[in-house]
């Protein structure tokens, strides 16, 4: 093929994302220069996307792109932080340009969107696998790390998470019959989902314990009350569910979709009580998306609860290596 | 397969590499935080390894966990950096225990030489591809840039480039007739690179521009010398060549696999003339294993001399997406 390593990088990712000044070498050298700033912790995550399990060679590149950097500002919200600047590790078959530039693109957008800079990376060929690696910077001490809940204190979570996982039903045909606004919206929640970056930030002030729910709520829930040494019961009746996931699926898969979906890099975060009139006023749920879905508590374990009732529930969210 | 994501982790990576007093918080969170050092710059690399591409499934796990991890500690010898941490894409086609256990012992083994920790990273399935960023730390201003050299300045190269390249050619079968011990010892240099931290950070005090070459030292060499605006000329005669590769290739071949053979992970630098003397007085070539091969000059381009006369060489090193 024509295209250069050297040429592919200067073409598509020398100026993808941000410029930021605590920059003083980005791509083009043996590695990059950051300037950190005093007094803060650099945090930094890592998620890798491979083709054929986190999504189809046939996905629009834009939503592959975004989503390979949306995954690690998930993880940069989910510890409160600021990211700042990501590296991509680029394996593919063929330097396709038109699949470059969707996917610089979509990755270059959302990268901007949070002034974050490509500062480096690596691009080889192979089969299509794409890592990407976030830096960003939180305050001492650390807040909202998994370990700090608490029996009694109360659970909620971000957005409506089972839009993702619609969202890929339906792209895998394994969802039908959604009316033409809900599949529109259902799928663009699937390839562009929204990192929670700015939330992540606000809930430092309020919550006890935080995780990012990449590969469903039901199993990154209990990581949380497992990591706080407590267990959850989660309340059916109150997952958030979209109009949009209701009508398409109906209320009952709607709210399994909602609690094993992966993909849609919502928040799940614990509040001790006495935090929760002061977060809900100067965050208001409406304006900041996000609803009570449960509580810690000394039991180990999750369970879902309908009425009060403990349902049974076998699914326990996505594990890469068994099933 | 058994073996889930999680024990993978806990099992294999959770205490891989060195343990730091500068990691509140490692492998197990939604991202690890790290305290850097007030005063200096962070430095940051990213580099991929693919089956097939950097090497065959058949290779030894050790070899490619070490080999994972030199790259990018190469690439941070190449800024003069002290190298902190690290992170771990891996993304595997099955969890083979036996597998990960030489793989983790490769990689955990050369990050404690260097006192790396392992602080997160992703485990996906998929094909065999790995992924790892290293972070470290440089003092301010930035020294050893590719740009940094000018014409009349010295190159050097550190050890003997050509020894993985033959090591790799005896491992597919390209290079035979090897004495048990050179073969011995070329498929060592191949497996087992020695990254060159200690003597990079040296280097800061003498070079005026390094790279690391990965890619073979023709090209590489190259790239320095474009960077900084000029030219170069290598000469032949002045190669360094192992007695190894010279018993097992012959004279005219050891050269060339010296010259275009990449995963040595030796650095390439530039060094003032009035610094030379210093710095050979100061850094014993003998001791620091490093020869001069050539000099920066004014017109641009790369030439190989031999005994003063340009000779004819068409080969440029390895690039990933054109041949």
């Amino acid at each position: 093929m024509a295209l250069t390593e050297r040429t592919l990088i200067e073409r598509y990712f020398k100026n993808c994302g941000a410029r930021r000044a605590d920059v003083p070498l980005g791509v083009g050298d043996d590695a990059a220069l950051l300037d950190t700033p005093p007094g803060m912790q650099l945090v930094a995550a890592m998620d890798t996307m491979v083709s054929g399990n986190h999504f189809l060679p046939h996905f629009p590149a834009a939503s592959i792109g975004h989503r390979a950097l949306a995954v690690n500002l998930s993880d940069i919200a989910a510890m409160g932080a600021v990211p700042a600047w990501a590296l991509l590790a680029l394996t593919l078959p063929k330097a396709d340009e038109t699949w470059l530039e969707g996917f610089a693109s979509g990755l270059g957008a959302l990268a901007q969107k949070h002034n974050v800079a490509l500062v480096g990376g690596d691009t080889t060929a192979g089969p299509l696998c794409i890592t990407v690696q976030v830096l960003g910077h939180a305050p001492r001490p650390p807040a909202m790390l998994r370990s700090g809940g608490r029996a009694g204190h109360l659970l909620f979570v971000s957005g409506t998470p089972g839009d993702a996982a619609a969202g890929l039903a339906l792209e895998l045909g394994q969802l039908t019959g959604a009316s033409p606004n809900a599949d529109a919206y259902l799928r663009q929640r699937f390839h562009f989902p929204t990192p929670r970056v700015e939330l992540g930030q606000k809930l430092r002030e309020y919550a006890s314990a935080c995780i990012d729910v990449s590969d469903g709520l039901l199993g990154d829930a209990g990581k949380l009350a497992e990591a706080s040494g407590c267990g959850i019961a989660i309340a059916h009746e109150q997952l958030p569910v979209s109009e949009a996931l209701a009508s398409a699926a109906g209320d009952a898969r709607a709210r399994e979709l909602t609690l094993t979906g992966g993909e849609g890099y919502e928040l799940c975060f614990a509040v001790a009580p006495e935090n929760v009139e002061r977060m809900t006023r100067e965050l208001p749920p409406q304006e900041w998306g996000y609803a009570p879905i449960g509580v810690l508590r000394e039991a180990p374990g999750t369970v879902v609860t309908r009425e009060g009732t403990v349902m049974d529930f076998s699914h326990s969210g996505w594990d890469h290596f068994s099933n």
